[in-house]
């Protein structure tokens, strides 16, 4: 199968080729980005040196969309919405990487990215692309909704509390932490190394937009309307998040009972790794990969449960999963071009 | 004045070293590590290579008791509580950095610190170093618990609300994040530069022994019961600490309101920094320097407070802070010694 | 084909693990660790829960050597010269990471290494694995020395001009910067993280056992003595070796003539890259994978050539280049199994 | 004393304030940034919150001369030599840390600065302020031109070799890193975290500007023509510089000559730190000070003398040297406001 990549310069796009190139279906036939247009990727990614000779394209939907299946959206907020109905109405699939269809409300959207929203039409159109939980529909969609990168680690370590309804959803508490690739390859003062490096910050409270996305996604599985604290914060290191998801719940449960539960609810699916009881996951032990994993604590003295979700920002939190949601879509083992051992360390 | 340091190949105690070379009033008289007695502390810490030529002692209280004023003691947990007994028989003032007389109930620590505590007696002379609230207390005591570096952050960070009395107590919840030398310099695995650099863990769920440290001085300052979640994770940098606390209010009150209390609260208090509305204070803004900058954000959506604090774990956290209470018991000015600007970047 | 690992608490025998985990034609029969024998290696390093259930094994050669075909020996120096022979005796064929094979001669290793070398039998016996170099020997041999990562760095950045007799052989300077992962899983005061982080240093100037193995390899190709001056530093970061090589040339040449040279020379070997003239590798951009990148300045003002050459030292620097060495013993693509796209950012 | 600073928002004038603020006879009378003026310092660097309350000033020379009496110039080069002629003339003295007034031929500036040099006039009344060296000129000067950041650490490095005349000057090669701080505040991809972190690499072989700066101080001490290799690398770290120098001596010396030598040579000068034998500085024992430290090694192999050369580039390799030279102007001792312990770890 043919694809495409739109946001040919980020890091989003050269993580999707990275988990690509191993991909045995499916062939990179063009990298887009009006910006470069014309440049060979390697001389903005040295490190794809003689691997990947192709140079970058300026979009021109018209001619291309005949061989191309699929188009993976690698675009920051606000552009995506202008190119996929053009890609939809020439029969292309598109997975997008950005917010732009995350959520059902526009005007949410709006109050949330401070920008206008897409058309309604899309919204409708959209499949939220957690691969874990949506997965019947991300089959037939033929628009995915790719999930920010907190929002699929508050998810996954979440979900089997909401599908059991077992929490109090006035209390959920999201203490989140993100590596600096997150913020992608755009240059600013919040990246320069020196302001970062040895140097951990709060940033964006109360106004990411990531918490609508989780929110609606928490009130369309529980029924139950949320209003969570979502704190977001900067670790000097490149990829890695951690969520450390604070809950009440609404009766008492034995630290076994809930590992058992949550080992019982992801056995069928290869990418959530729950820890043994007592452990905990590190951001490093996923870096590269597409797992989610999570650890689990219930303390009696509090009668809270702590959740410790961590997954790699650029795999499962936005190049994996598109891949995954890829693989979803076509019918192919979810694990295609996926399954590989974390770089520890 | 004459001081001694018991502990002298820690962190703490070269810290200590560094800020006590600009204090006008402080001569170290000795440094005092039974395991390195006999070398060279510059053989140990290279960076102090013509500035203190001392080397380490063995303790031997009867031979320098008479010489020496005050004692910091800047051992592991389980030591001071052995050695502070005869100093002040001796008539020495001591200042632990360590957690042996920061409890008051030796029951209480048993249980957290798996260890002996310190004898009754001294746990009822200990006076609770948190300088900014303590201050009265401090003055005359002659046995200083110096209070941990999360304990410090959380707090400084919550005290205007506890002295005001405008929070639920059921509803704490600290994520509290620090740099790796609060683990010291002794080596492990979980310090190793490989496994620790590009990585976030989180440890001690639900048992760290700052817990009971940090329930204590809530409940003695607002009578109330009260039992927080407190969640430690490890951030790949050397210095810093921060402490997200997030509580609910017992009524609203706007972000001005509380802007203004904490501004009020702090007034007289140069060493905590309350951040204008809207900004929050990073880690590296503190470094090297005896500072806690405090960020306050009220979520209209959910009506709870989140508090950042942040501090330098070795100063304001340990050695900074031990010094502010050295002033205090000398009736010096507070800033003696410990006015500098952070290191930034 | 099956292997088995020896050494496998090191992060040689993960970062083989790992790589394996992508060659369609090898299976890793044992895992084997006398210390941790018992042990499921995802106990000790969490990254490979769900990938790999083995347990570690303890060494008994007689029992397993029947069903594996090759070891890999990823055991600190002095250990794998007790085991090789023995294994070669029962005809497993040994690929060793370490230091015990790559000197001919016993008399210089225990110079260098301050103990006692294998059997004058066994260093005859071995081909030093620089896959680049020594292809033809690597096919038919059946105990491999897999060469060190700076050596291997060094070596590739200079060999195109030894092997056409370009330069002055008394003038190399190698100026080596290494990330900590080449120290090891040991703890040490050395690789504590609060020590490293934020720090550079120099270590074992003019001693490092890696200087005779280099010499003895000029030597070797060029029947030319060389004394080479070797500088090594540790780098705060995980991953990556840099070789800053000077040396003079014998006649002026032009940049493009040299760059011209390395281009033909390494025109077949997939897993060297030269950079184009003006422009010179980052470590990063070879990070997790098999390349050798080499960027190339010659300066008219001096006569001197300076060779940048990168590795990542787990992959090409170790077990990359040992399922090369593997590759070409058994007549496969060298490529299989290793040509993945460096991990960046 | 009354100063000025120019080029406000830069790090080398932040690190300025935090020096001067421990010095006894210096008072900062303002703070001057064209592109900024008008911001208070605390909203641009909240790291100054509380402790320096003044706004940035725009440059009016005629307005201020009178008050002050010398002006830092912290400014990108090119900037200094159109400010410094006015202020001369208005009786102000001036310490420039930027490159202008560093080199004697304006031609040489334009070949490796790429614009115009300074006027003649104002080059031939400019001091060299490597203050170790040039003391009784600086005393006297009323412009400064402080060294670069390598060169200090190079020419300190190399300096007891030079003024005895003991080395081949056609064979000095310096292998130089810096910590990512030396690039100044100015956003690049060059600077960005997820480019730099956990990364490594080389740049401007052979074209940067400190080359001739080093070698015409070199030729002008030893009255010998030089041509050095320079090769600069990026280190993951925020502070911190190393040189690593190798070069032939005329005649062998051994170890403990050459280190008598430069203790001997370095006796009388505080800031220069000689390690003892065996043993080389790291640039975090130097780290917020103003040392620079230096470790030696012969090696009898191959006749040549490494040099480790270690400083901070923010203080020795800028503001702290520039106050070192204002002392110097003054009469005072030069470690009045410098002699702190550096911060560890």
């Amino acid at each position: 199968m043919k694809v495409a990549i739109i946001g040919g310069t980020g890091y989003g796009s050269v993580e999707l080729l990275r988990l690509l190139h191993n991909h045995p279906y499916v062939e990179v036939e063009m990298i887009i980005s009006n910006s470069q247009a014309g440049t060979e990727l390697n001389k903005i990614y040295p490190h794809v040196t003689t691997i990947i000779d192709q140079s970058l394209q300026s979009i021109d939907t018209k001619k291309w969309a005949k061989n191309v299946e699929t188009v993976f959206l690698a675009t920051p907020s606000g552009i995506s919405q202008n190119i996929v109905p053009e890609l939809m109405e020439n029969g292309v699939k598109c997975i997008d990487l950005s917010g732009d269809f995350r959520l059902h409300s526009g005007k949410i959207y709006e109050e949330w990215y401070k920008h206008s929203a897409a058309e309604e039409k899309y919204l409708q159109l959209a499949t939220y692309g957690l691969s874990e939980v949506y997965e019947e529909k991300i089959k037939t969609s033929s628009l995915i909704a790719n999930p920010g990168c907190y929002p699929t680690a508050t998810l996954l370590g979440l979900m089997p509390m909401i599908k059991n309804n077992l929490i109090d959803y006035r209390t959920i508490i999201i203490d989140a932490k993100s590596g600096i690739s997150g913020a992608g390859r755009s240059v600013s003062l919040g990246t320069h190394f020196s302001e970062i490096n040895e140097n951990l910050k709060a940033y964006k409270l109360g106004s990411h937009q990531h918490i609508p996305e989780i929110e609606q996604t928490i009130e369309e599985l529980s029924n139950q309307q949320t209003t969570i604290t979502f704190t977001t914060h900067l670790v000097p290191m490149t990829r890695g998040i951690m969520c450390t998801i604070h809950v009440n719940l609404l009766e008492t449960m034995s630290s076994s009972e809930i590992h058992h539960l949550y080992s019982e609810f992801y056995q069928t699916h290869p990418f959530v790794r729950v820890r043994p009881e007592g452990t905990f996951p590190a951001t490093k032990e996923v870096l590269g990969s597409n797992f989610c994993d999570i650890g689990l604590h219930f303390d009696d003295r509090t009668g809270r449960l702590t959740i410790i979700s961590v997954i790699d920002n650029l795999v499962k939190g936005a190049s994996g999963q598109a891949i995954q949601n890829l693989n979803l879509q076509n019918g192919w083992d979810i694990r295609t071009g996926l399954l590989e051992i974390p770089v520890y360390p």
